[in-house]
């Protein structure tokens, strides 16, 4: 699984509609509006690089009332929480 | 459930040995080594807002090999996955 | 209580204009027009974190004049005042 | 009554040592930890200029932990508590 | 006296335009054109608190040709020379 | 005359300390301390560039608990006071 | 052979559109799309410091979609392969 | 001779006219178009400081395609050349 | 191929010497010193993540002279060259 | 004839002696210390890139005062003056 943290700037008013917009993304597996410079930080996790190269410099491209986006790749992940198999075995409700 | 993500700046030689030692924090759910200006971002999920306050201003204090830390709370979620699940009925192996 | 301080810059001429409408809002208890790079500082004191939710990432957002705001959430509060009486029995005038 | 916010950066492992002390000296109302890149912000509410003047650049500067300040004096408060009332009669408990 | 210093920047070619439109103001005693990031530093020099919120949130905020301002309050002043004499009784040509 | 404003950063324990040796140097005429992210600002007046230079390269260098300097030559100084007069004909107490 | 990289901010939407223009342009041998606060990193590898200087303030400014560059010249080149050979002897597919 | 540095940020297209521009502006000795964050470095050599004031802001803010400028002057040269001589007895060509 | 580019502030006097010492790293194919605000860009080419994450995180981590790195992972690579088949059929010397 | 402008940092007691220092260094033309946030810019005029290569990376380095560089190339000289024929021919005193 190749993961990663996408820090984002929105229009002010756009927020929560920019973060659903984000999760109907496939490959984007939360969103989180939070405290501080960013609006929010998105979390991709996918299976190959290709697949993150286009999801960054094409599909979020397209996603309205984002000002700014700095993506962050994960080198490794730290968990006691067996990640790959949480998110990969299809936990969307 | 309380989420927070804390950007974490460390010494240079001590990015692993960093990451170890926060997951073994209860209510550090993950932690990423990443690119960019930052080392490692580590995911805080709790359920009480004073448990937040003691892991970030005690416990991360404690927490050797670490030079800064920026921590940004997490207003809302969004994901098709049920994270409060996920993370909550010890997914931890 | 849950209380957060947002630093808020205004377009040059809508200073106090915004200060005002910002008091309107239910849960901004006080609002500082301030000396330094940002303009104002808004003190947020809520009962819950949907509350604060809510007010940040959608309310605050509605109010026009602001350019850009950037929201620290307290985690402790030290104080010789019993500010949680003094801010929830209804000091209002 | 003269009001300041001070934004305050502390050593890692005194966030905390550092907020109790702040909230010995005469004039120090409020000290939050906030999540961000600074630690703290003291909210200074004092009668003259002179005292003020004394607190930030004298009393501030003798308490340890402290590794920088930014003064922000209020030019004006908006509020629908009358404030003034609340912290100058003694809500001290 | 309340003496502050505004750091202004302006619009490229209103410098000296900006400058003179300023020095109109009652309570700015002096404005200079600098090198560096900054374009102008204006000196108020104002008797009560409340003049200065006016002058610093209202007037200045009127003055058209400023593009940003950052203003600093003076807890203190040392000089050999007696400032308060020397501009309130008038040294205006 | 030649006038610089001189922003200067000090160690957190000497703000006054420096600013009473800063009013000792023949040409340094007043020193603000100050709010924001700067501690002390000296006003520089003096009739050539030689001393200017004299003055900000090698005698403020000397000056101890100064830990950083930015020196901003004034180009213009707009003021409905003869400062030049003032300053010059020794209103030194 | 001079070498140089060009730290690129486009377009939001346009990445990829700049980086395939920029190939195309002589003296452009490489275009990386990367995470963090720059877009792209062009390599630029030619023969004349004239030929940069060209490429640099003109060619380059023709581009459309690019809002910021920053281009950094390499001192010194240090390889285990013989990149003057490679890149010179039209390793073009 | 009053010496000035001015570093200079233009419109992406416009690098190169503007330092022809630059050029036929009396006090302008040399203009030197950069790698970095800054486009254009301007030499401004001139007999009196105000001849560098009107210089720097008059007749500068009058030159299109700039985008901002930073002037930095000059306290003291140091060289093995007679730069005095070489700048003044016109070695213009 | 998985690419990096790293981004890589050093001690002043140990440039050169920094560099020799990353080229002998397995993965890393090209250091440049350049000029602006970091002293080298190494160029990091390596077969599966893994593999970068571990010279990124535990190799580049041990050599000595390196004060600050940033690294920025390619997300797709354009050009005319071959660069995957250049790099990987063992051009070094 | 390759130019660059090093924009150079020195310890607070040492701006005159550095300057004195790197005058003496061949290439080294002309150094201005300067008011702004840096201290000194050396003009460096040599005719080829690897000597500029060697100045800059390896005798810059060993020049003791300096705390931080950071090197310009000029990709083009603008200039009403034969600035070759001027610093080539011996114009040292």
């Amino acid at each position: 699984m190749v993961t990663a943290l996408v820090f984002i700037t929105t229009e002010r008013t756009r927020i929560n509609e920019v973060a659903e917009k984000l999760v109907e993304i496939k490959g984007v597996s939360e969103v989180y509006s939070i405290s501080g410079q960013y609006d929010l930080v998105a979390m991709i996790r996918v299976k190959e690089n290709d697949e993150m190269a286009e999801l960054i410099t094409s599909q979020l491209a397209k996603v309205e009332g984002i000002t700014d986006t700095e993506t962050h790749i994960a080198f490794r992940t730290f968990s006691r929480h067996d990640l790959e198999h949480m998110f990969s075995i299809g936990f969307e409700d």
